[in-house]
């Protein structure tokens, strides 16, 4: 007397969870210095200082029954505008704060939007490979389908004949995420530029609109000098979904947003769908505390200097074993082509033997690869590259 | 290009939303001290102490890490044990912390029961007016079909001979909310106890189990020596739905769960049904460092006197003119019959133009009613009742 649909999502346990529940039982056996989890992508880093000094802060100043109260749906508009002003003083962005909606993370971000979009069962989102998994349940459930287009294996780009061949009449929007989970890498201005033309050329055949939806969790956690262009800028559909889960590394706090330039066609109707949508699945507003601390904390970046030292560490040792990796510019994420042609499902079995856990490739729709989350210990990462290596040479 | 169901949803304000705005605006004319707004259902009454130094000691007490971090979707076992523990204290319910799974408040948990019951586009959920408005888009939106009930304007108890015609072959559940809003009466264990044999006997006709799914956010909510029943004490297949919002006067941080205890049949099918809905539609988790406070205050009461405070004032004040109420047992909600045989509409209409706001009773599917929320100051109670007189006196 239970819908099968729902029973099968709850049921079946994500890979990643019984992975990490491994992970203990096996650290239980051999010592947890010779578990080598590189199974979830849960920050390693703590949040800044300033994010527990300001909910102290608020509580201090304010007065409780303000601060636990209900806020609007789209929440508190010293929020809003705090989070407008910070991206307007980044990328020149023009936005207000009635360009956003905030959510309890990005999960819901995108559900709401990918309801809004969603007009029939034969509505169409685009999601390029290698992806994040659960867009599929999240398209689904919204009533709508998942396309997804093959993986450029050689830059993690887009290859843009495959993404063509693709949009159809149904197509409503292209998911992209960049910086990417799981490849790590970051789509260049170029990328997003021969994008944008793309959609736009195709929405006047099509005579509709395409949307990008920009999934940018990652956003601020990039490397070097990798810049993360400001999408609407370049295509003016995009809707943006964020969450400070990574940013603020507060991914148990669940706030984030959807953001709908002015850019965007029918942008009013929109950012109603998305009110409308959220609503629909009980949103009724983002935890009020966090609303109230964030409002003092949008300035703030995270402190990244711990992720770069481990990525580097990681690359290079692989590298030096002769693994190839796809350009890890951003996230926390490190994608590793299984080495020497094995097949994917044989590597990740013998890895696991030797307690280096990692989810494959075609969790990602990328066979082939096996993704590396490095917000873990750099004792894990030096204890690993012997078993890597070893891996490498015994087939 | 977007959902018209959902653009619908969204921009179809609140009746309450608006009330609220237009009291926002009238009190800047006319002064605050002349506007009664009885519209809006925010606590008025501070969280106990307790809360918020919980928060503030897990800040100093925990790893800053652990405390942000991502919990498990249906949350850390130390919260849902301590709630488990409550609740057993109280009832003696056997529960366990499996029983339980956290989610974003109320709103989220229905959402997900209705979507895990929904088996097709012909699944009824009953509900018996007067009854939360909200229900029909969350109902609707899970694919399902809300069959109302309605009234029994004696009591507000429940019309059994007008259920059972409701109930057929597609009834999946029976939603019940007591204390109810708007009525603010509780169901008697008499009634309870009704309704159980009811639903077992149309439950061995129909050959499947019809299920309560109990909303009861205002549990703790009771005034005198009413007494909320445990209702699978009574019958077994019932689902609750819960909310920290009102118990705790905390409705902006969105902490709630779903139970389902071990005497519903097929629990661990329902239990992983529920879990699956809630990540059909975005739930990760329910806000971390609300887990970890709740855990330390789920032993936690409302202190409720200034909302007995209101009632009696409100309600002898009302009695005196001639007004007739529900029995106001529980929750913050008075519910008022119109007056003198006039309109609903025309009775709104005049007490809007003397500055008294409320939500009239069709919004709750009960016509010739209407609601005050009386989570007011006494002040606003005892300037509205001479303004209440001469609405009763001059039709």
């Amino acid at each position: 007397m239970v819908s099968q649909k729902m029973y099968a999502l709850g049921a079946n346990r994500s890979m990643i969870r019984e992975l990490f529940e491994y992970g203990l039982q096996q650290a239980a056996i051999v010592g947890p210095e010779n578990v080598f989890d590189y199974s979830i992508g849960n920050p390693s880093i703590a949040s800044p200082v300033e994010v527990e000094q300001a909910i102290v802060s608020v509580l201090q100043e304010m007065d409780s029954v303000k601060v636990h109260g209900y806020t609007t749906a789209k929440g508190d508009v010293e929020t809003r505008q705090a989070i407008a002003d910070d991206l307007n003083g980044r990328y020149d962005a023009g936005l207000r704060a009635d360009n956003f909606f905030l959510t309890c993370g990005a999960a819901p971000a995108l559900n709401a939007v990918f309801r809004a979009l969603t007009l029939s069962e034969e509505s169409e989102f685009i999601v390029i490979a290698p992806y994040f998994p659960e867009y599929k349940p999240f398209v689904e459930s919204a009533g709508g389908k998942l396309v997804v287009v093959e993986a450029d294996t050689e830059e993690f780009q887009i290859r843009f004949d495959a993404l063509e061949a693709a949009i159809g009449p149904h197509t409503q929007a292209v998911i992209i995420n960049s910086p990417n989970n799981p490849s790590g890498t970051v789509y260049t201005a170029e990328t997003i530029g021969k994008l944008g033309e793309l959609l736009r050329r195709k929405g006047e055949e099509l005579g509709h609109t395409i949307y990008i939806i920009s999934d940018e969790p990652y956003r601020e956690l990039v490397y070097d000098d990798v810049v993360v262009p400001y999408i609407p800028a370049i295509y003016e559909n995009t809707i943006i979904c964020y969450s400070y889960s990574k940013s603020l590394s507060l991914p148990g706090e669940r706030i984030g947003y959807v953001c709908v330039p002015d850019c965007v066609e029918d942008s009013g109707a929109v950012y109603a769908a998305v009110a409308g949508a959220s609503r629909s699945f009980g949103h009724v507003c983002t935890p009020a505390l966090w609303q109230k601390a964030l409002a003092r904390c949008t300035h703030l970046r995270p402190n990244i200097e711990a992720y770069r030292f481990n990525r580097d560490l990681l690359q290079k040792g692989l590298h030096d074993i002769g693994y190839r990796t796809a350009n890890a510019d951003g996230a926390f994420y490190l994608f590793v082509q299984v080495p020497n042609g094995e097949k994917e499902e044989d590597f990740w079995r013998r890895a696991k033997e030797k307690n280096i856990l990692f989810v494959p490739g075609s969790g990602f729709g990328c066979y082939g690869w096996f993704r590396l989350c490095y917000c873990v210990s750099a004792d894990t990462i030096r204890g690993s590259l012997p078993v890597f290596a070893e891996l490498f040479a015994n087939q």
